[in-house]
């Protein structure tokens, strides 16, 4: 009976107050571009975004935290979860989690997990709405967008070509959360192109030379909206892979908003239908 | 004859390549709050940002620009622009500008401008929309804030108590230029109160508590539309001071979505019937 009994013991957390320590350094490193490809991971910050990523049934690879700053109910049954998920626990001083956070005045967890991307949907059926993004350049943005998708129940993003990373700390945080809960998937120009053309319903492109009006436009369902850069816009193969291109209405002499914003509005007006309070 | 021409010469560019230069010193104080509120000045970066200060009517104290740089028209007619308005013209070296910019590659010119601050409007007509907010803290945020203000050809915006500055560097890159367009005015949440008496149209406050959808809404015209801090929301005094409660429908789990793309939804849905391509 004693042998059927070797339940794995939950690990202890790791204290760490050594500033080059090699795991405070890996996890700093982080910070890069290429340490979060070559590593697939990435940094969440804050108990707020956490517990989304505990909800989303994320795992933590390691959970860091300030000595003396975990009794709160919350920050003990993220080191619990974070434990019994077999992740590594580290307990730091003062010194350490100021390095590790993007914050002036940490006092908050920091999480590294494990990236996940989605493939391109096959089927999608009636009422789904995606959403590709070209070459999006600013993390800020991006994480809003991700933010704003989950907000209308949008069922996955799409992120097409040289794009900045949602995976970024910027990105991540910008996103509430909602990173932990909607699928990313990313690919060449190329590879849209060749899945775009089995998608059943309209692919919808914002451009400033559209003629109709976004709100008055009838969508086919389901609907791909389709974004272009900040700045330049949407390439000439992506506008000409698009069903409807559409403009949204400016006053004065603007004839731009921010890519965020617009995103918005064109999401609001595609699954309008769908939201209700 | 002679005696009747003394049309004022305009003045020379003037020539500094010294990091230590005093002019220097004081164009990049300005990126610090207090010296922005002490000086009445703020900083405006790149030709296209400029040339809306232009048509604005705006005139530069200071313009910047880097030695060999200004052989484009555009920048030609910028700098003729400062001189002719008796502004300062700096030609500097490289290590200047790229000490002076935000950028890391910096190829622009820098506007030193006096601040322009609006009072609150006495007698809003039919059809006018404005906008308040209230303890905004992200400058991205704001400047995203006013450059959608803009482009559905509200009135002014009026900020509310402790909120970040308008002229920072980081809003007003954000505005695209709109800072230049959009009266902007700055009160006390009790001189706001006193003032909102006498607002003819509705007032209407974005609220997670509200029953009603902000779509659904008719809104007695002229609408004031009152945004809350990001997190907190709108205080309960100025909650108490709506007409009108509405929010936004949201799928799923989350209960919020960014200002920058609360207000935009907002203010589109009030300026909706406005606004045409
Ligand atoms: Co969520
Ligand atoms: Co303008």
């Amino acid at each position: 009976r004693a042998s059927q009994s070797r339940t794995s013991q939950p690990r202890a957390p790791r204290v760490i107050t050594s500033l080059t320590n090699e795991r405070v350094k890996a996890i700093r490193a982080l910070d890069m571009r290429k340490e979060r490809r070559e590593t697939g991971l990435f940094l969440a910050e804050g108990t707020s975004i956490l517990e989304t990523a505990r909800a989303a049934e994320f795992v933590p690879q390691t959970l860091v935290y300030q000595a003396g700053s975990a009794s709160s109910l919350v920050a003990r049954l993220l080191i619990s979860w974070a434990l019994e998920a077999g992740g590594e626990v580290l307990e730091v001083s003062q010194a350490v989690l100021s390095k590790l956070s993007s914050k002036d005045n940490p006092q908050s967890m920091i999480g590294v997990f494990q990236q996940k991307w989605a493939t391109l949907p096959e089927r999608p059926a009636r009422g789904d709405t995606w959403l590709a993004l070209e070459e999006i350049r600013d993390p800020g943005n991006l994480g809003t967008i991700i933010r704003t998708a989950d907000a209308v129940g949008a069922k996955g993003i799409i992120l097409i070509g040289n794009t900045c990373d949602p995976y970024s700390r910027e990105a991540v945080r910008a996103t509430m959360g909602s990173v932990f809960d909607m699928p990313l998937a990313k690919v060449s120009r190329e590879e849209f192109l060749v899945w775009r053309a089995s998608w059943p319903g309209d692919v919808v492109g914002l451009h400033l030379d559209a003629r109709d009006d976004f709100r008055h436009a009838a969508y086919k369902d389901p609907v791909l909206l389709l974004m272009g850069s900040e700045g330049p816009g949407l390439s000439e193969s992506l506008t000409r892979s698009c069903s409807r291109l559409v403009k949204i209405p400016m006053a004065g002499k603007l004839d731009s908003l921010n890519l965020a914003v617009a995103t918005a509005l064109s999401l609001y007006q595609i699954r309008g239908d769908a939201l209700s309070i």
